[in-house]
């Protein structure tokens, strides 16, 4: 996939306007729903379990988000999942706080375990503590990426036939076939929440039509976060620059900007 | 009721700042409850059986939207709304999602079959489920207004002797004496999450202050997310503007832009 | 605590960028998550039983806020502040809605009895009801202090061993060593919701690096709101510019513009 790619991408799916259920924490859902509005999918936010199985028959993808998660959400996650799996859905799990307790970690690798076709996003100490380092988070938002991060992505790949996105100053995005990096965004963007979550949320609309390498999300992501910080004075201003660049981000601005390689 | 009539209502609201109490999704409860502080009102949000008595004894009205639902909250909407119809208040509906799924239809039904005085607030393919056509979301935020949609809301003013509203690029306030029609706005206010439920909460707002038709709600959101949208550069700041609009709006401005035509 | 006090504070929260744990309402979950991210600070929304105890061992503070409450948040509030006790973290308690209703009084003294060190940050009709005289709120961004909520406050320093902010066109702050007042901040701060329940959080923030009297928070968040409301059209543009104040304020702005009195 290449830059050209990506734009051809996103003109699709502002076409095919796909369907994407949300399960995500109570604290990113709004961000989530109108990133996926500004970039052109429409959003679906439901959890329980007596709509869940005909949600998922007519939605393009679900995206699991582990924030502020508890024994009941676990169980909705669980549900959705298996509805994904038997109608043959992408699954993008968002391990928020992975390694920061155990609760999240355990949640976000059973719930990794059963998704049968699967996209894994995070930062890189959520990376690493689900593919079995410990780590004690530094809140959510924290950024780094790492030798560390990327040995643990690979090996994710593999255990659970995932494609993996390591968000960071750079973005990993890691699967079978290989290694891509991004070298957009902003570090203000993390002192914003919500916007990793959106990255997740977009990575379900590409999913949806049929880019399964959370590569198009993360480029359309990354430069949109980062002509958006050009237009903020802080992480308010760029909350709303956000949402506004999704929504006019074209093809050549993709192009001109986007500083993508392939590693390996 | 006429522009010079829904001004009126407007400095009414603000003077009285009536309590609407709002048992509403998890995505769209800080926009509804600043929508409701910037036109005038007090929001509050509350869904406890153990205190939801006492509050409908001293609010205004109820507004109650279905989006993010289950079981639980299905339980407490219910019993809020025979709060509501036990001191006489005004319950508005969103049918957020009706005829996407059917826990989502049956669950508007029995609540616009269980108030007594009812508003219902909705898109033109949620208003047309509730009446009873089957129609598949395209998410919650599908826009466009129809015939069918007109029929399905004569059907329900009479069914449910409640006043309806269809939001679209054309408005319709339907009720036993007649429809009125707006055409302002903008499609942009689409591609935001909350717009409507906004417009739902604000109805409640009027509703409380004795203006039930849902007309001067309407006129007011329509007028203010069409200067919004003016002044924005996307959805982002689209979601700004449009709190700062309703703040600012005055009756002046309510009756040189607003396009307001009774239809019959 | 002086002026250039709490200028170093600030920048001591910065370099420590402190853990708070937040069990907030739905309504401001964003907003508090986005406060704490701007001013430097890193949060964690979770309510979890499961994950609460290994929360509180590494986090800073806990922040604790009754808006949107029921039974099982109650249960789940009960158990962070009992976990907070047990590692000896201060509790920043704001009892949104104190008074409305006998749910919010009653598990506001109950909470407030329970945290073994303890900052009560509310407007001025909650700490009256919460010290036990009773007064149906308006709404619960209400804004208005007198020798009422002074006195209440008092007495609550009193009884829970307390530390107490009172947020209004005055702000008072208020323990055992005597009144600081603050006449910063803006009227329209009171027509976006959320900005107490961010006030609380960043309480929070300060207390986990050893600034328990909440004297700091105050002072920042009113400078940033007044400057924020300097900047706004409305409560859609000041949102997003109190997010940037917080982020951009420094030591020298809140010296020229912090109006802090002693007054006892």
């Amino acid at each position: 996939m290449n830059v050209k790619d990506i734009g051809t991408a996103l003109a699709q799916l502002r076409e095919q306007a796909p369907l994407v259920v949300n399960i995500t924490n109570y604290v990113v859902m709004n961000n989530s729903a109108n990133a996926l509005l500004a970039i052109g999918a429409s959003p679906i936010m439901a959890h329980s379990r007596e709509e869940m199985a005909e949600m998922m028959a007519f939605a393009g993808a679900l995206v699991i988000n582990i924030g502020t998660l508890d024994r009941t959400w676990i169980e909705r996650m669980t549900f959705a999942v298996e509805q994904a799996n038997d109608t043959g859905k992408v699954v993008v799990l968002d391990p928020v706080g992975c390694g920061a307790t155990s609760l999240r970690t355990n949640s976000a690798r059973h719930l990794a375990a059963l998704a049968e076709r699967l996209i894994i996003r995070g930062n890189s100490s959520e990376i690493i503590a689900l593919a079995g380092q410990t780590s004690q988070g530094k809140g959510v938002d924290s950024q780094d990426a790492s030798d560390a991060a990327l040995d643990a992505a690979k090996q994710l790949v593999e255990q659970y036939q995932a494609q993996v996105v390591i968000s960071g100053a750079t973005d990993y995005i890691v699967n079978a076939e290989g290694i891509y990096t991004l070298n957009n965004g902003h570090p203000m963007m993390t002192r914003v929440t919500g916007t990793g979550c959106s990255l997740s949320a977009i990575t379900g609309a590409f999913a949806a039509i049929g880019e399964t390498s959370g590569l198009a999300a993360a480029a359309v992501m990354s430069v949109a976060g980062e002509i958006a910080a050009e237009q903020a004075n802080g992480p308010g201003s760029l909350q709303a620059a956000l949402l506004d660049a999704l929504y006019n981000l074209d093809a050549e601005t993709l192009s001109k900007r986007l500083k993508l390689s392939q590693l390996s």
